[in-house]
């Protein structure tokens, strides 16, 4: 079986794979998805990925009830990155945050860090 | 030296990097950083990665001239994931397209994908 459009899956089988509100544009997680991941989310039109940590299929909102409703899929130039633009139905990050990316890095950070 | 706030980089010393346009929204491409392209980024204002394939230090258009001025630096949940929200003076993509992801995938190529 062919890979799904020649897309490039590293050495463990696996694809990264960005989460963007399709509404607001923001950009919410980065996921790992495997070929089966990603075909279950053509197929159903909601994202799954692998957990990299539980080495398994995770149906992205199975436990959390906050799943991710896929409104556009894209690949990137050199067929190593998956965009996801979708619409979530509730907070995506464990945390409870919206997004995954609520901790800015400043230089500040750079500085503390130097000095230790 | 502490890792920049306990930033988890990766097995090869990366971490991926987001790249999205801080006017629009846009989704533009995924590079990755090292601890020292992070620590360019942070210091000189502009995007540096970490070139997989040239496996050197990488100032995002020192070639094409089309930098990518950061704006704002995140980390995920996780501190695995970085997203960069910045003005490009240029075109991301080497193929001379504003972003990376330009190609959309869609269930049709899973089914065409599963015939062969």
């Amino acid at each position: 079986m062919r890979l799904i459009k020649n897309l490039k899956f590293d050495e463990k089988g696996l694809i990264p794979a960005i989460v963007q509100d399709a509404g607001t544009g923001e950009v919410l997680m980065l996921g790992y998805m495997n070929e089966e991941a990603l075909r279950r989310a053509l197929s159903s039109g909601e994202v799954w990925f692998y957990s990299r940590s539980r080495q398994e299929l995770w149906h992205k909102g199975e436990t959390s009830g906050n799943r991710i409703i896929v409104r556009e899929l894209w690949q990137d130039c050199d067929s190593d990155t998956i965009l996801v633009r979708g619409k979530a139905t509730g907070p995506v990050c464990h945390t409870g945050n919206k997004t995954c990316f609520f901790q800015p890095l400043t230089k500040e950070d750079l500085e503390a860090g130097q000095g230790e």
